[in-house]
C-alpha cells in the first residue's frame, strides 16, 4: 500500500527539495522538473450539470486557499531563489472537475455519509506544465473534493506570485482504508461550535473522513436531544455549554461539505454520571465515594443496566440522538464498566437476584435493547473493545470495535471476527504524557505515559499481528483527544500536526519512513498556520528549512 | 516563608469554598465572611502628587480588568447562588493608593529596574466590608502595583454584578525572593512583539518580575544591535523575524510598566552558529557535520574564544546590546561548550599553541574580556552553571549563576560562593516531555523526559541541600521555555498556568501543599482566559467546580 517505485524515488528527492509536499502522500505520484505559475485569471470549472452546492462551495474555498495561503517554500530563503525560474514558467489557467462516465451526481455530503464499504474517495489529478488546463476526475463528488484538497497543496507564494514546482504532476489516488478519523471529547471540557468547525477544516485538509464525537460523559452532558432535553439542561456545565439540535445540524452539515461523516458516541452503560442530574433513578453509584472504588475517574455513575426501565430509557435516548446524525454508524461506547458499582447498587442487585441473571447476561440484554433500537434505524453499532474482549456481550457481527487499551488487542478482536478501528492509546492518544490530573497526586504520571510523538504515531502498523485473512477487518484508525487537560486553549496545538500522522497511515498505507516524511509534515503544518489552525513547530525553523540536516545522523 | 497560622486556616477553608483565590498567596492574609459589591461608580484614587504615568496606566488597566474579567466563581452554579447574599451587601466605592511616609516617588518602571537587592515590592491592602474605602499602601510604586494586582484577583461576576466574597480582607505582603522569572527562547522559533507583550501581561498577573530573554542562539539571530546590524540581517530567519531597537524599547517599556525587568542573554561562546552568517571569521566548526560531534543540537558553531579579535568583537557586541537594556543584569550564557569543536578548529589551536594557553585559560580570558565590558557599564554578569562547575572560569564574586542541568547542582554553586537563580530542568523546563525533535530518531525521547507538571514544579524546594548560611545566595528562580518544539501557536498553552507554580514558590515561599493550591490555580487560570491568555485546563471543569472532589483519595 505504498506508492510505486517511481513515486518512491520522487519522495526521496522531495526530501532534499520538498517541491511536492503532499499530505497524505498519494498512492501514485509522478512529477517533473518545471515551475508553473498560477495564472491571475485562474479558474476552476465544474464540468457537471446541476453541480451540488457543496461542491461549488468547495471550489470557492479552494480558490480562497490558493489566493490566501501565501505559503513560502520551506527552504533557505523561503523560495526567493525560485523567482528566476518563474520568468520562464508557463501559466496554469484552469482546473476542470469532471465525473467519470456513468457516475451519479450526488453531493459531497451525501457521498461522505454512505456506508464505509460504499464510499468512493478515489480521484485522478493531472496538472500539465505546458500551459494547458489541469483536470481532476473521479467517480464521485467526494473524490473530486479529495482531488481539490491535493491540488491546494501544490502551491507556494513568493513576492506576489503563486506557483508550483516539480511540475507536471500526475496523480492517481485512493485511500488504503475507508475509516480515517479524529476523536474529540467535548464532555470533560467544552468546545464551541467554531472550535469544532475549525477542527473539521483541519481534518479535511489531510483527508480525514470521520469525526468521532465523544459528545457526553460522566462530567457533563452538553447535547440537547429532542425529547430528552432535561439531560443537557441539568447535566451540561452551563446553558451556554450545550450543543442544540441546530448546532448539531450545522456541525454535521459543515463536516459533510468537507467529506467528513460524524460518528457520534453516547457512551453506555458506564461514563454516564451526568445523566443522574436529571434522572437519578437510572444511575447506580452516582457520585459515590471514594470515586476510585466506583469508576476509573471522577465522578462515578453508571446506567442501571439490569433495569428494563433504564434499558428502555437508554434505547430511546440513543434512538433520538441517532436521528440527529445521518451517519450509518453510531457508537454506544461500552468501556470501563465498573463491577463494584453494580455490586453495591441495591436496585441492580435486586433485579439480578429476582431474575436470576448474571451481570454479564444483564449487559448482553441491555446491549441488545440499545443496539436493537439503533439497528431498527439502520445504524451500525460501534463499541469499545471491552464489549468483545472482556464482557463477552452478544453483538451483531457487523458491529465495529474500537481497539484502545493496547494496540496488541487488535489480534483478539480480529480473532473474534469483528471489524475494527485502530484507536490504540499506546500510539494514538494525543492527551497522554501531561502527567496525572487527579488531585492530591503530586508525583503522579498519567496511565498512558509517555507523550505519543508524531513519530510514534507514524510508526503504527495497522496489520501487525493479523493474519492475511484478517486484514479485511481493519477499517482504519484515528488519533484521539480526551480532554481532561485540554480545552479550546490547546485544541489546535495538541492535535496538529500530530494527528496528520494517522491520516497518512490510513490513506497512504503504513510503512512510510518517518524521517523522509518530516519535510512534508513541516509543510502541511506551516500551511495549517497560514489557514488559521495553530499547528505547532516540530523543530526549530532552522531545521524545517533544511530537510535532513537536523537528523541525528547528519 | 509560609503565611501565618491564621492565614493557613483561611487557605484550608478557601479550598472548600475558594472565595479568596489569590495567586501567589500573600504572606499574611486575613479574611471575613461578608460579601462586598463593587460600586458602579467605583474609583481608584492615586493619592500621590505627580503620580508617574505608568502608575496611572496601571490604575486604568486595573479598572478595565474589574469591568471586563467577568469571571464567574468556580463553584457549582458558577456563583448564581451568591446573588441572594448580594442584596444585603455593602458596596465598595473607592480604592486609594498611597505611598508610606518618606517614600520617594519614582515610576514603576524605574523601581522594577533597580538592582534586586534594592527592589521593594512589599505592600499592604485593606478592603473593609462596611462600605468605607479600600487602601493600598507601599514604600514604592512597584509595591502599589503588586497590590493592585492582588486587588484585581478579588472580584467575581454574576448577572451583571461585580462582587467579592469572604470580605473584609487585610493583606500584608512581600516576596520571599527578589528574583521571580520566566525565560523565553526566541531563537529556535520566533515570537512576535505582541506574543511577548501578552506573556509579560500574564507574568505580571502572578507577580513575576523578571523576563529572562534568551533572544539569540545558534539557529537564528533575531536581534538588531546598533553597530552590529549585519548579525540580524544575515542571521535572522527573515527580515520580519527581527527585533529592532524600537521593538526592544517597546518590550522593555511594556515590561517595566508591569513591574518586570528584562534580563537579556547573548549566549557565548557556544550557541553562536548564527553569527557565522555575517562573521564566519569568529566562529569555529560552523555547520560542521555530523553536528552531534560538535554541539548538543544542530547547527554547530562556537565563538573562537582564544582569538583576541573575537573576544573584542564579542565584548563590543555585548556592550552594544547591554546599552539597549536598562537592567542591572546581563547574561553571557556559557552553557554546553563543546571541546571537540575547538580541538578540531585550526585557528583556535594555532592561538592556543602559540600563546601556550589551555582552553580553560583561554575561556577565562575571554570571559574576563566580555564581563569586563559589561561591568564597565555597571552590569552584573549572569551565567549558566557550567561556567562555575565545569570550566572553573575566574568570575567576579557578584556573578549570578543559573542552575539548570539538575536541581542537585545548586549545592555546588553555593559551595563556590555564588548567588543563584534556580532554573532546574528537572522541575522547571516547560518544554520537556514532548519527545525527541531531531530527525531520523523515531523512538526518541527528549533528554529531559518526562513532562514537568505544575505539581512537580510546585514541589520544588529552593533551599534543598543548602546550609543556613547559603540560603542568602538564593535569589529566586524561574520556569523556562526552550522553543525547539514551540512557537506562538502553543506559547500560552505550554506556559500557563504551569509557570504560575514557580511564581508562587518564589513569592510566597516553598512548602505549600499542591493539593490545597489547586483551586486557586484553577481560579487564576480561568482569570487568565478571561483576559485573553490561553491558559489550559488542569482538570475537567467538573473537578474545577468541586475543590477536592477529584482528589485521588476523595
Amino acid at each position: 500500500m505504498r506508492p510505486s517505485v517511481l513515486a518512491v524515488v520522487t519522495i526521496v528527492l522531495a526530501r532534499a527539495t520538498p517541491g511536492i509536499a503532499l499530505w497524505p502522500q498519494p498512492t501514485s505520484l509522478q512529477t517533473g522538473s518545471s515551475t508553473l505559475l498560477l495564472a491571475p485569471n485562474f479558474n476552476i470549472k465544474v464540468s457537471i450539470p446541476h453541480a451540488p452546492s457543496d461542491l461549488t462551495d468547495a471550489v470557492t474555498r479552494t480558490k480562497q486557499y490558493l489566493q490566501n495561503d501565501k505559503l513560502e517554500r520551506l527552504v533557505v530563503g523561503r523560495g526567493a531563489a525560485d523567482v528566476s525560474a518563474l520568468t520562464k514558467a508557463k501559466s496554469l489557467s484552469s482546473l476542470t472537475l469532471q465525473l467519470n462516465p456513468g457516475a451519479t451526481v450526488r453531493s459531497i455530503t451525501a457521498e461522505a455519509q454512505v456506508a464505509l464499504e460504499d464510499r468512493d474517495e478515489a480521484y485522478a489529478l493531472t496538472v500539465p506544465s505546458d500551459g494547458s488546463g489541469a483536470v481532476i476526475s473521479a467517480n464521485s463528488t467526494l473524490g473530486l473534493f479529495r482531488g481539490l484538497t491535493t491540488f491546494g497543496q501544490l502551491w507556494y507564494y513568493s513576492g506576489g506570485i503563486v506557483y508550483a514546482i516539480n511540475q507536471p504532476t500526475q496523480i492517481k489516488d485512493a485511500p488504503a482504508y475507508p475509516y480515517r478519523g479524529f476523536m474529540l471529547d467535548t464532555a470533560r471540557n467544552f468546545f464551541s461550535v467554531s472550535d469544532i468547525q475549525r477542527t473539521l477544516d483541519a481534518m479535511s485538509w489531510v483527508k480525514i473522513n470521520t469525526f468521532h464525537w465523544h459528545v457526553v460523559d460522566s462530567q457533563s452532558f452538553p447535547l440537547e436531544v429532542p425529547g430528552y432535553t432535561d439531560l443537557a439542561q441539568k447535566g451540561a456545565y452551563s446553558a451556554s455549554s450545550v450543543y442544540s439540535p441546530s448546532d448539531v445540524a450545522s456541525i454535521v452539515s459543515y463536516a459533510g461539505a468537507r467529506g467528513i461523516d460524524v460518528l457520534v458516541e453516547i457512551d453506555t452503560p458506564g461514563h454516564t454520571s451526568a445523566i443522574a442530574a436529571a434522572h437519578p433513578e437510572h444511575i447506580a453509584c452516582a457520585d459515590a465515594t471514594p470515586w476510585s472504588d466506583f469508576a476509573n475517574e471522577p465522578p462515578a455513575g453508571q446506567l442501571r443496566l439490569a433495569s428494563p426501565a433504564t434499558a428502555n430509557y437508554t434505547a430511546g435516548l440513543l434512538a433520538a440522538t441517532a436521528k440527529m446524525f445521518p451517519s450509518t454508524m453510531f457508537s454506544t461506547g461500552g468501556d470501563e464498566i465498573n463491577v463494584n458499582c453494580y455490586t453495591q447498587d441495591g436496585p441492580t442487585q435486586q433485579i439480578l437476584n429476582s431474575t436470576g441473571q448474571t451481570l454479564g447476561q444483564a449487559l448482553s440484554k441491555f446491549t441488545q435493547t440499545t443496539h436493537g433500537a439503533l439497528e431498527a434505524l439502520g445504524k451500525t453499532p460501534v463499541v469499545w473493545e471491552e464489549m468483545v474482549l472482556d464482557y463477552n456481550v452478544t453483538l451483531s457481527p457487523k458491529t465495529v470495535v474500537m481497539v484502545w487499551i493496547s494496540s496488541l488487542d487488535a489480534a483478539a478482536v480480529a480473532t473474534a471476527g469483528f471489524r475494527m478501528v485502530h484507536s490504540p492509546s499506546d500510539y494514538f492518544y494525543l492527551d497522554c504524557g501531561a502527567g496525572g490530573w487527579v488531585g492530591d497526586y503530586p508525583a503522579g504520571n498519567s496511565w498512558c505515559e509517555p507523550f505519543k510523538t508524531w513519530q510514534k504515531a507514524y510508526s503504527f502498523d495497522p496489520l501487525a499481528n493479523l493474519t492475511a485473512d484478517q486484514h479485511k477487518l481493519v477499517l482504519g484508525g484515528q488519533q484521539l483527544l480526551w480532554t481532561e487537560q485540554s480545552g479550546p486553549q490547546n485544541l489546535d496545538s495538541i492535535a496538529w500536526p500530530r494527528a496528520a500522522a494517522s491520516a497518512e497511515i490510513f490513506w497512504s498505507g503504513a510503512g512510510g519512513d518517518g524521517d523522509a516524511a518530516l519535510p512534508r509534515l513541516h509543510d502541511i503544518g506551516y500551511r495549517f498556520r497560514q489557514r488559521g489552525v495553530d499547528a505547532i513547530p516540530l523543530q526549530p525553523e532552522w531545521c524545517a528549512l533544511r530537510p535532513g540536516v537536523c537528523d541525528l545522523t547528519a
